[in-house]
């Protein structure tokens, strides 16, 4: 492992002297060369799925594993989007010139070696590979073990048409120890390592955060909340709270509480049941909000900590924007939270006292999203305080350094 | 401890509801009041040095925890000097408006509960008090043992302004524990401290940063480089490598290996031999170092991988810039390295590939510090990769959030 890690390390000067336009060239090549070998890739894949039913493999992880042609196309599609995207590397930040004359330029560059941790699906292989090398990092991949047989007929492609253009094959790599003890060892390499971005479930990112010595940064848990004011418009309250429950439950910036202000619950609350309705969405409530809404479930103390990832909502009644920020503070997760209100300082209160990644006025928390934001590409949504905060795009695959220009000047 | 660290960490928000004037105002009275108090707090000093001297702490030791009238003014000095800092806090720091009408704004926050622990300088203790406070953080204090008594009347000093302007003293705390499981502790609290910035010795800094489970900003070890290529101009050359080494070699910035191009070391190495003498410079070479010097001692392996801190200079001769690009890279601490050229290309190549916080060219090497960038007060040089690098400033204490402000967006 050392030695793979000593080898990824090395070979990561190459990427800085290789300009955007080869940079573009190859990930073009990258994305023909997946759509040319997919006939590779899916045999490939034909096995993991084979392996995955024998194993009796939830239906849903099946159904992120599975490849078909146009699954193929769309990986490709993909990695020419990223091609495209304008070279987050040699930006410059920041610029000055100090009285002694030394001009100072503070310009973005890569960040070094990245290793990505990830679950089944295997178009995270090219398209982490492919914001990796646009961005002058090496990656060293890590998928899900049931993904191995498609993960490494992915790489191997990549990895072919890197050695076509004369670059090293370590520029993209799979991490070869697939087991638990493979990851342990990978991200407590901070010599060679610089950053981990572990995606999946809870667990693993516990796991990863509290073991790694090389820094990470986690796309976590996403317990959003909407909080609806006493001067909010009812029909903009209505409708962005529905959205952001049921536009699409599964995600991590989806609504799972809902808060009531005191003063309009009976109003807001019974135009709320009448909405959801055609939702098939179960609705959970605190004591006040069952005054309103007796035949709705209760939510426990339990419930308003619970990401439900599902069409479920918990709905509690609170004493104006203090105790929703009060709440958002004790239970929230800072990935995105919204206050729906036409009150100009309610509004600014709530925006500047929630810490969250996103805070949103009169609008659905299901806008926090790399593409949305116009990032271009989707690196993840980063529950980090540091390094990068929110919808992470290629931009954050990039550190800085300062470059000083200079005539000879020595410090007095 | 956990108690403690909840109740820090509870207070943080009080700091987001106080403006600018307010943060200015309590830290010119702590300022004050250092100086007021300046009896008190001599008198905690003199108990610290009574006991240093009883250890027979080592003389080094006791005049960095040694306080007097003077060193005390200079403290509440460089407070006020915080004092007058731009708010670091609510810049913009990027904006636009999507297709939808989405107005988003990237806007600077404090990080939230920082803790610092360093050794036994006094004044640390209300430098970094102000730069958090300033920055809207809440700061656990972690001082050295032998500065306990220093500390706790500084921290005390600190603690009464906060109350009389009816502030939590929380915000501003003292670690309760001094042990190193106190530390332990502290460092995995990932629940209530959002960032450690340990200050001190290598073995303190690898220490924290094999076992936190908080992110960690280091300041850790310099191992600089100034590389004199064949097409310097010989007088720059030697006066930025004289200044590089002997302004203040104690400090992380100054040199500690020279890179001579192989073109030109016959008469640059007699130059920088007669340059060095009157400063007293032990020179350790290479073996092509010491075919032009071969009175001076030898350079090991050793010693290129050695911050000296001393007035100890190695020199190696290389073949070019691309050789020296190489040996900073094997023996570089990543923090400031320097080529000396008229070069165009040669200085490009050189601050383009070198990895490192700080790259300069035709400039000493001991630039690198927040203040001569123009910080205005100095956090420390950071050795991270992500989030501060180099040079870290106040606007370094904070990180951001995404403030979306629509008019009842949803997502289609």
């Amino acid at each position: 492992m050392e030695h793979f890690l000593k080898k990824a390390k090395a070979s990561a000067s190459e990427l800085l002297r290789i300009d955007g336009a080869k940079k573009k060239s190859v990930l073009l090549q990258i994305a023909d060369d997946i759509e040319k070998n997919s006939n590779k890739i899916l045999a490939a894949n034909e096995k993991d799925m084979a392996l995955a039913r024998e194993m009796n493999l939830s239906s849903a992880l099946i159904d992120r594993l599975f490849l078909d042609e146009k699954r193929v196309r769309s990986m490709a599609e993909s990695v020419r989007e990223i091609a495209m995207l304008k070279d987050p590397v040699g930006r410059v930040l920041d610029g000055w010139v100090l009285d002694n004359g030394l001009r100072i330029e503070k310009v973005s560059i890569p960040i070094g070696v990245i290793g990505i941790i990830y679950e089944s699906r295997p178009n995270v292989t090219s398209d982490a590979a492919a914001l990796c090398f646009k961005s002058g990092n090496v990656s060293i991949l890590k998928g899900g073990k049931e993904a191995k047989n498609s993960n490494e007929a992915i790489a191997e492609t990549i990895q072919a048409v890197l050695e076509k253009n004369d670059l090293p094959k370590e520029l993209v790599s799979l991490l070869p120890d697939y087991s638990r003890e493979g990851v342990e060892k990978l991200i407590k390499m901070d010599k060679y390592v610089d950053l981990i971005i572990p995606r999946g479930g809870e667990g693993l990112i516990r796991y990863v955060s509290e073991n790694a010595t090389v820094p990470v940064v986690k796309h976590d848990k996403g317990l959003c909340h909407t909080y609806i004011d006493k001067d909010a418009d009812f029909d903009k309250a209505v409708a962005i709270a529905v959205n952001a429950k049921v536009q699409r439950p599964g995600v991590c910036n989806a609504m799972e509480t809902l808060l009531v202000d005191y003063a309009i619950k009976d109003e807001i609350l019974l135009k709320l049941y009448e909405a959801f309705k055609p939702h098939m969405t179960t609705l959970k409530g605190c004591a006040l909000t069952k005054e309103v809404l007796p035949d709705i479930e209760t939510a426990s103390e339990e419930d308003f900590h619970t990401e439900y990832l599902e069409n479920i909502l918990s709905i509690k009644v609170v004493d104006g924007v203090e105790e929703a920020i009060e709440h958002i503070r004790k239970y929230g997760s800072g990935h995105s939270e919204a206050i729906v209100t036409e009150n100009y300082t309610t509004a600014e209160k709530f925006m500047n006292e929630v810490d969250a990644a996103c805070v949103y006025v009169n609008a659905s928390t299901r806008f926090t999203d790399g593409g949305v934001f116009g990032f271009g590409a989707e690196v993840g949504i980063s529950t980090n305080k540091l390094h990068a905060r929110g919808p992470m795009g290629i931009n954050d695959l990039t550190t800085y350094k300062y470059k000083i220009y200079g005539e000879g000047q020595i410090r007095q």
